[in-house]
């Protein structure tokens, strides 16, 4: 990170919340805010100071794949258990900035068709192109997450998966889009006062599914095929990062701190005109 | 207009922009500010006031929707000459709410695969579905303004498409997408400042382009253009707005209040719970 972004962490985010060898999922305290000790109101004063940065960046990587088919993209991938915080990151991270510059996808459970193709073929139709940042709430990992703990395919198949994803997402890298992964991790009991919240106001209803309190009663059974993912897909190319989210205050400020580091890592730079500036402005004066 | 958000406008902008029997665009002065008498501080206080409105019906909006796909859906065209402020629109007045809920399209130049198909296929692939706000930048209407004055098709088959438009906006209206049409008015001179400060400045050349130029000499051509377009499409399900785009922050405002007025007249409401909230609240106390 930059001497400004980084000045109220402790630790380097990028660091300190990346899945590396030998890492365990069952050790990480969803209410803790690793690298950074300062508190909620503190933390929406950085949040806004990193919004300023993040939207310069987007706008040097939006601007430099306008004459640069190749120019690189950046890929957020967003996974977590219900009512942790997606939507959350999505508005209140990703939405500071420009929404011509946002590739969204949210993928829902798959149609029929998408049933028909290997699990990739909807997800490849949504790499962000050249010079965008690209956001995936949920994504391929639903395939051998709710794919795995619900049985949706047999376990062979599962397995395969695995490595398809690391070598889709070697491709992807290798072809420029810079992929950053998360998952929000709360606790049961965090999730239990959120959904309760949602059926205490009229106005959350909507946001409220009883199909939640069904794959909540499988916790532990994700949280074992999280780890597994961890393990198979943490990649140096495409690094896995678990955020604890109890805080979303934490949640949303660490998000945004990857982000910020990996537009920096990337270093968008402004495109040199394509063209003749000094006989464009005469021309534009003849007029 | 609620109360609320018209109380700082002495017109109802859904009333004095709007393209009325016998409205002529050469009499708009791109420089006024109709119904505001404000300036640009004020402006700026009313467009976050409005922000906060605008993300709650947004919110709503969407929210109506996941238990109905005959929701209602919003659809915002743009259109303009360059450099007026269609991207100023998106990023400060759409920019403002939830990207979840907002569904952008720029319209580029057409393919060869778009172009052998009638010209509203691209464009039905793009409408909203239920609950979102679209957004066109551009539009089929670039279909009638440089299909004409380029002569990219001939008089016949623009004047199909007048027709065409008009049909085509009529079903979405009555299946629900609520259409709100704005061309962003700047004058030449105004133009001309604008794209000379996107030559002065190096981190604007890659929004210069020097095919303006030549789309520039044409402004006559252009005007004539729209105005046809004012005659032949403005109708009751589907009005045009003309906004005075000189100062970006009336422009801004303006189409913020615009929006504003029609997710008032949809009036979306927080759905009922489809759920037995009691029970869902034991079965969830259960785990």
């Amino acid at each position: 990170m930059t001497a400004e972004s980084q000045k109220d962490w402790t630790a380097d985010p990028a660091d300190s919340l990346r899945v590396a060898p030998g890492f365990r999922l069952a050790d990480v305290d969803p209410a803790a805010t690793p690298g950074y000790d300062h508190g909620k109101k503190h933390a929406a004063a950085d949040l806004d100071a990193g919004a300023a940065q993040f939207d310069e960046l987007q706008e040097r990587l939006f601007a430099q794949s306008r004459e640069n088919p190749n120019a690189p993209a950046l890929l957020l991938v967003l996974q977590a258990m219900d009512s942790a915080g997606k939507g959350g990151i999505v508005r209140h991270v990703i939405g500071t900035t420009d929404p011509q510059g946002i590739h969204l996808k949210a993928f829902k459970k798959p149609s029929e068709e998408e049933l028909a193709h290997d699990f990739l073929w909807r997800i490849e139709k949504e790499v962000p192109k050249a010079g965008y940042i690209g956001v995936f709430d949920r994504s391929h990992y639903e395939d051998v997450l709710i794919g795995r703990v619900r049985e949706l395919a047999p376990p062979q198949e599962i397995e395969r998966r695995y490595d398809a994803i690391v070598d889709f997402e070697k491709r992807l890298t290798d072809a420029g889009v810079h992929i950053v992964k998360v998952m929000l991790h709360i606790s049961p009991d965090e999730q239990k006062t959120r959904l309760l919240e949602r059926l205490d106001r009229p106005d959350k209803h909507w946001k409220y599914n009883p199909g939640d309190v069904d794959e909540r009663k499988l916790w532990p059974a994700y949280m074992d095929a999280y780890q597994s993912v961890f393990d198979r897909t943490s990649s140096e190319h495409a690094p896995w990062f678990v955020v604890p989210a109890n805080h979303k205050w934490y949640a949303r400020l660490a998000v945004q701190a990857l982000l910020l580091d990996a537009l920096e890592r990337i270093d968008p730079q402004w495109p040199a005109a394509t063209f003749d500036v000094a006989a464009e402005r005469a021309r534009l004066a003849a007029t």
